[in-house]
């Protein structure tokens, strides 16, 4: 699978006192759209993490480009650019209809409980997943 | 010490589209607040976490008085009601100067990591602390 | 119509560092499910928002029965128990499966632009759309 | 002024299940930075929302180099790097210690009640301020 879409309507406590969404708030869209594409893909997101590992957000570049408004109908397109054993990068850009909202370039990375890069047992390499 | 008082900032994230703080922030106010009074009794709340208890909130009642802005400067008074090793309860008020913005009278209680009501080691004892 | 059913899916962020929703999202979660009942009874809110009418709540009395966690999905009953022209109140029980999660009762009240309470249009007279 | 800084202390709501700040809350912690700064240099940014005008956010990169924990006592330092009548650009870091948590560059502009590019009065030239 090379993109999948998630659909997303904006809550109203989302919003800020201009009536537009927090721009904090895309973060927190695009990570459930990134589980929403875990789940898809198969992959057995919680099993990494009963196995130890977790795996933080290292960078992330995001422009904002039209505002979102309480109850719109939002869809997350999620896109794997590079997917390697302990990091990797994802594409995602969210649209009202055809307006693109925002664009976002995600970089993650897997780690142990101490929080040192880590590579996770073969079962959990996206990899495998993705392709 | 019977009542504790913590100052409190709003921040402009926490406004919602009509310019108010949403109603579900207060409740992040007053956990902050009864953090702040573990500390200032010197209770060891993160002790009592390493030990394997947390201690979750079973019931709130709030009232709304008045609405709060953004950068508005909030006080949280803080004043236990009971206090029993597992069990407990306590009286909060947020005002802004002279105007109260919330009441609210918060129960909690303590479990172990299995989520049962559990009687925490005497070192965790709240009453300690509070008398 | 009494009662109206909204699900809603437990999203990663909402939980706490014990795993549980933390005790405040709960009540965004209610406010989601109150305005999908407005949305299913036909009132229009967007209307009475641009009259220049907000409905803030006033009240809140809530008992948290379980914990939820990341992903679960649950279901958010909402019922009126009294519906007035200014004033009103409604029971909502949020679910996962046959576990009752949280209850709680909702009081809100209609003020004009000065934070007054206010007769609102007779459009928007909640008691029309519930009946 | 050419850098100011902001104390923040973490708060247990903001930490997700494994103990970790959330990342999309530092963009709220910036947020809160931001403000600080213009207040610091005297920048009017009440009276530029009141005069009719907002200042969204249209890009930020931001790199997350290390976890804060609930409770941390964080550092934001705030400097502009481009400031123009219309747009502009800061640097913030965040620190805890001498450890860097999180670093970032963010641009805004900003835009009229319609959302379009405006240069605002002479008198919300944050150029002024900074100088």
């Amino acid at each position: 699978m090379k993109t999948h879409t998630t659909p997303l309507t904006v809550r109203p406590y989302e919003c800020d006192p201009y009536g537009h969404v927090n721009h904090a708030n895309y973060l927190h869209y695009l990570e459930v759209a990134r589980l929403d594409y875990m789940r898809a893909v198969g992959f057995d997101y919680h099993g990494l993490l009963a196995a130890g590992y977790i795996m933080p957000i290292t960078h992330i570049d995001i422009a904002y480009r039209a505002a979102a408004l309480s109850e719109d109908e939002l869809t997350i397109e999620s896109t794997p650019v590079t997917v390697r054993r302990v990091t990797g990068s994802m594409k995602q850009t969210i649209r009202r209809g055809d307006t693109v909202v925002v664009e976002a370039l995600v970089e993650w990375c897997i780690v142990d409980r101490a929080g040192r890069p880590a590579r996770p047992p073969e079962a959990y390499d996206l990899r495998s997943a993705v392709e």
